[in-house]
């Protein structure tokens, strides 16, 4: 970020920097001499020679660890950023390799037209080509081998649509009511901590952003920007939802929820999943070599399990934690009370018996407990076991959701609207502009498929629209297993 | 195309041409003088130069769209088009990657001897090889993710035979009637768009190659010729068939449909599943740089979701088409009626019950809705739900057809017949050569399963003779879900 | 063949002529003096200078079919034979990559010390290095999309050992009765044509392998040695059978048939699963280029089809042939009946009622009609249909067998014996040795299978050592579909 | 490991000697003079020249086993060892690509800092990495396909949580009682053979890390130390187990067994899986050139079937072994008796019936008969089929355990404790602190896991925990198949 206001050197220049005498390399878009380092270097000096007056990040990365190069050289030796032509290719997706973004920048640090993105995967590739290591990592990481990260996003191509045909669809509606609030479309932002990573304006372009679209934004506990500035960026009237990990100090949380109240947040998202951090690995490497944590300000040390973001974070977070404590979540708040984070029949059931006003299936995107079950099997899980739970509370989803076809999918098997965290956070790269345009293409996608499947409005989407028959065998349809009839030495 | 009068260059000459002071180079197989470019290229000069006098096409495209290179200099810089030796290699194919097609094309533009072309993935690899990018991509493209598209294919693969042996197969017959008329086969072309995009004859060559193998052809409503000159191409008696888009003026509908009568159409096939056009991402993407739309000879320019040839084609279809405009369609057209997207039981009953002829089960080759189930899968579900309807109506299935296997299943299981879109238009590559070659091969290989199948006539294929126990779990026996009772608020 | 009596060229010699004026490449294992072709190249000489005094196999591969160098250079340029030393690596396999056969061959033209193959994937990997490309294009290919050759051998691993532990496994028998002849294991070499191809004795060495080891061997109808020398190779009392093409001539077979008895063959392998031969693209395309054919002398000329050995071999094949003919060849050949490629419960019924001595699940090796089911799939499908089928005939299984445990899982499921063919055609790569060699691997390998499955005698194997569940489902277990009730027009 | 001593040749000293005249080369991190053996390499100087100075590992081990540089030049030829900068890079895991271990190591033969390694997973690097090749082969090696060793893995990523939320987890208690002894986790160490391989304190340092972790260790019958040594290595009262192979001479083992009674041992665990040894191709390939058996000192000299370590050091295993020796081990040992290698609900219920203390679910690691069902797969078995048995004989399972979640899960479904073998395996690069080490990870993992599933103490885990519909089916329900009626000749 310091960079950023150096003048950018072109490849010209770097290119005239290429022998044992006058050496200049590039690592991560940034130009250093490394004349006087020749000689010092553990790997000698023919490797560094190889890419003199060019490009040697992918070298380079391929045996450091990021940040050494600005541990080992003076400050002075860092010329200043590269001007590069930068080329952004879409990821591959699962299923096919084919439809790759491939953008060309002719200037430097100009991202590619906004309307080249099209999709969320294209955000997310952008976002993994231009955001630090760290903030991809962190924003990008779940828990340890990223089974259910994974397995959030396959289960919705499973689900297969049986579309109706031959339907005047001309008009369609997206507009759905959210805990009586009323939203243009049936999804909303789902929390998800420092925005300011991805852009400077971070949840203010968040909230921007969702203001124009009409959406619903829950804020982060872990916000990078006051409650007050992030609701005072969006507009009168907004809908705000708060998310809250409970501090074990009990006064912060009483002095946050009240403000919360104050300050018109609509209800509360009481995070239910992560009493604990999950494992996030790949959080914990990057930050092993000296990575600022823009939530203290100090430099985020090596402990013996790394040092992730993530972990850091939820030192505060109460693990004592329990049903019993949603009575004072709601007298202290005075506002609607939302479980996010349930994942189990029995959970919801009990959600419902302490009265609270929505549940989120959720497992943190994948990002608790890793092998724990894709929401969207949680929610099937509900129809099974506790199917009279369907209108008796608000249920959202989320995890997983790249298309609009996902949200109908969520809506036409129940749920009363979808969350969506990560691509948001990618979104920003464009800042609110991104917000809004990413949010229009999740709208149009959605119009589509709404279109496609023969409904006006998602008021219409129903369960006969949806194949779930390749996941049906994956469904609990009791709260115990049919056939395994040990019980442990003490039961809870 | 305005090369092609242009001298090809040979690769001598270029080579002759590889310094700063005279620089040429190969991009898409044509040769530029970038001599004058190279103080001017973003990126510097000694990427280009790496390439002088050689072919920079790889180089190019990982950083550059396509076009931005004639956009760029100015046309003079074109020298010509590269004198080259061609390699086509067949793409791996899902289940092994063995058995590649490898070609030596010795003379330029000169593609291999038709003969070497002994399969749909031969004809696929090489069109993928030699057309337009945008050809390329608008016809082999498919919704978002591509999940339906591949599974149409995939499902097929998981179908098993259980062949019959020890019967005399000497002499085997692939005739099958549809809607009245002979066909020397159960297929026929599927409607598809532009099919000059492929060949400069296009529809006339596809129209000719089915005169001669005897196969009925279904036009486009988005031919790239007008009827009249399609259907002259062909010869007497030749069975055609209109696909329909119904169009927002209907007047223009009810004109093309009377013109049809007069021409000899024998059915028109109503398409039902694109009310609106699938999101085709690789369309949209290429679309974005310059791409003329032979269409309508203007210069696509790019809109916030891309520009997609698509997309911008079904601007006219009527978005209010329903099961209430069937009488007008028969009435106008005075033909018979088959409706091409049917995707549910429910809709082939309704489809049955408002008198239509046939029904095509269709997911428009996955270019729809993505994640719609396989169109084979529908046939099952008919037998589930409706079987009744076998008999009723003639059905007739698309999507991921690729073999005679493939056809002979689909027969085995039902259809009437089965449409081929996607293939014919690479089979174009070789004008209405291709179209017969290809048709031949497809006919061989049904007469080759039939015979290893123990049958002699398509009229005696069986279900007996498929295992369908890989996939039976997946077809819905029911129009609602066994499980899911919860109803949405407002019932369609 | 014809180069092995020249002289072999050494690297060291190669290298020298590196330069324009003097310009040798290897290709294929072959030395040629390109110089004067230099100019002439339709691709340029720069290519070409590339490689001078070296191997330019994998650039030629790349744009070239096989052959055309030879086409094209006058023989004079071919120099000579290279003098290399050879890298030997296996291919991966299907379910993980790590465990490669990696060795040196120091001496030209030497194979690794037998010893160092310990596996029918390790023979299968000198195989793909060292055969002709015809041969190994011949051996190797299945039909069209190698899904029933892939399946083949899946199978066997779906299937999972429930090993019974803590027996005295010190004493272990393999020995089986085939058709009431003595085996010294329970599988035997199924028949597979032209072994020439993969060794000057081919056929004889197959006789001698079997002799030694003493396991029985199924000759084939397309050898490539006469009937009598194949016998004569072996020893005394040794057990053959004949595979059997029944000619549409049919005095040729009956002649065969009679010389057969007289030779002392013990039973009469009839192949029912190939009234034509499937479409093996790999074979097809090689084909394509002057590989002349060792059974005619000729050079296949390429038709339509391509020009696929095994389709140019099939053409004298009776089509006509049926259950209606057993009683000829029974009476002709005075030999006990085997059916070879049966593969559906009804079809081996029916063997049965025309009293037949044993019947062959077989699929041709997925060489026949791709997508037909594996035949251990077959085999489970009889004991839900026809259990009664077992103890009434002998019955055989082969396809996709490529280790002991493969063998005990096919016999603790019911089978009697296992053939094995490609690999044994992989084997002769050290000829008779080979053959023997492999043998001892499988034997092996199922001795200790069966020791660690807890039995002593291929006879104790029983169906509660196996773990069928992950492919119960794919069994079916009538005749007609469960839910199909749709009738075709025209039944058989 | 001779080479130690010598001075390490910096890549600085290395380049300089890159000529023919001067030639150095690095192959697997030692530097060798082959200036004289250029004229005599076989495959000519070119390619040896082509590395001069240089590191050609890569390219000397894709044509040459390893170790025949060795055998091949004088030992004077030998410079000394590479001071190399290494890079470990974290092998890929199965289902995702994104969480790679690069971690720099500036100092020669240094390892990374062990707090940079937070999963079983990056252990597994570093020995793949760093181990001998041998080392790596023995340790990691599995029988033949490797099968079962991936489905053990596979397994528990198949096993999907349900975790229960809003539960006071501040305080959890991970401690089990094994056999009546206290274990801090209720985890142990797996018996693996010669341990030295790995570390030179081997079993010492296995030994003093369970100490410090509280945790069991079950001491193998091959270990590289004596038993008495390895004891006295730990502390007092120290909980050891000792596996055990019955010597074909009985006399051995009843002296071994009276040593483990009179050294403290608690429990024998004899192994039943494995009367012989598995079939371990990457092991029995490495063997193949002349490396030193740690057991016997001698070289192990190829045979037909390899040369691997496993297998030779197995020869002295009795395999007439059967249920009749129980009271034998028992009244030798007067040691309670686990049995190691159960693979069915048969077996175990037999082994209850013989009064042993504790039954251990194990395929060996997938090391004795490949496509062995998965462990767990087993457990799961034991509930369908005699569900009576968890109560009667404390459960263990091993194979596959990488985490925490893998252990909550096997405690979830009835198992007592959980054995880990290779893990700990490659956790002594470091000797005893990498024992503690990885303990701390796997305990951190599990109590992280039994946070987020909402309870507190290992007794307290559940089937109700764990959604296992995607293997239920896997599941055998009978000792018998429910279609399979056919009976073998021979039943045992």
């Amino acid at each position: 970020m310091e960079t950023s206001s150096r003048i950018p050197v072109p490849s010209t220049e770097v290119q005239k920097h290429n022998s044992s005498s006058d050496c200049w390399i590039v690592v991560h878009s940034k130009v250093y001499d490394v004349t006087d380092f020749l000689t010092e270097h553990p790997g000698g000096s023919a490797i560094i020679l190889k890419y003199a007056g060019a490009d040697a990040t992918s070298a380079y990365d391929s045996v450091h660890a990021p940040g050494i190069i600005e541990d080992t050289l003076p400050p002075a030796k860092m010329i200043g950023p590269f001007d590069q032509v930068t080329s952004f290719e879409a990821q591959p997706r699962d299923s096919e390799p084919a439809q790759t973004l491939t953008i060309s920048s002719p200037e430097n640090d100009e991202k590619p037209p906004i309307c080249k993105l099209i999709s969320a995967y294209d955000f997310e590739a952008l976002a993994a080509a231009t955001f630090t290591p760290k903030a991809w990592a962190f924003y990008s990481s779940a828990a340890t081998d990223l089974v259910t990260h994974t397995a959030n996003r396959d289960f919705f191509r499973r689900l297969m649509f049986r579309p109706r045909v031959m339907r005047n669809v001309k008009d369609v509606s997206t507009r759905r009511s959210i805990l009586g609030f009323n939203n243009e479309v049936p999804f909303f932002i789902s929390p998800a901590a420092m925005a300011r990573l991805a852009h400077p304006e971070g949840e203010l372009a968040l909230a921007r952003g969702a203001a124009r679209e009409g959406m619903a934004y829950c804020v982060s506990s872990n916000a990078s920007f006051p409650l007050a500035s992030i609701i005072n960026a969006g507009v009168d009237d907004q809908t705000f939802f708060l998310q809250l990990y409970v501090n074990s100090d009990r006064k912060k949380s009483a002095i946050l929820l009240q403000k919360a109240k104050e300050l018109g947040i609509r209800a509360i998202f009481v995070t239910v999943d992560a009493h604990v951090p999950g494992k996030r690995e790949a959080d914990e490497r990057i930050a092993a070599e000296a990575v600022a944590s823009p939530v203290s300000g100090a430099v985020a040390s090596n402990d013996k399990k790394g040092g992730g973001m993530g972990r850091l974070m939820a030192q505060y977070v109460d693990k004592t934690l329990s049903w019993d404590d949603i009575p004072w979540i709601r007298e202290t708040s005075q506002l609607p009370i939302v479980l996010k984070g349930i994942q189990s029949a029995a959970d919801a059931m009990k959600a419902v018996a302490c009265g609270v006003d929505g549940i989120m299936l959720s497992n943190h995107g994948g990002r608790s407990l890793d092998t724990a079950q894709p929401s969207m099997l949680s929610l099937l899980e509900l129809h099974q076991i506790c199917p009279d739970i369907f209108g008796k509370v608000e249920i959202y989803v989320d995890g997983g959701v790249t298309r609009g076809a996902d949200i109908l999918k969520a809506i036409a098997l129940g749920a009363t609207a979808v969350g969506i965290g990560r691509p948001y956070l990618y979104s920003l790269a464009y800042g609110d502009e991104g917000v809004s345009h990413f949010t229009q293409i999740l709208k149009d996608e959605l119009e589509t498929s709404m279109r496609l499947s023969g409904i006006t409005d998602v008021d219409q989407a129903h369960p006969g629209l949806i194949n779930t028959q390749d996941v049906d065998h994956l469904v609990c349809s009791t709260e115990r297993h049919p056939y395994i009839t040990w019980q442990p030495k003490a039961k809870i």
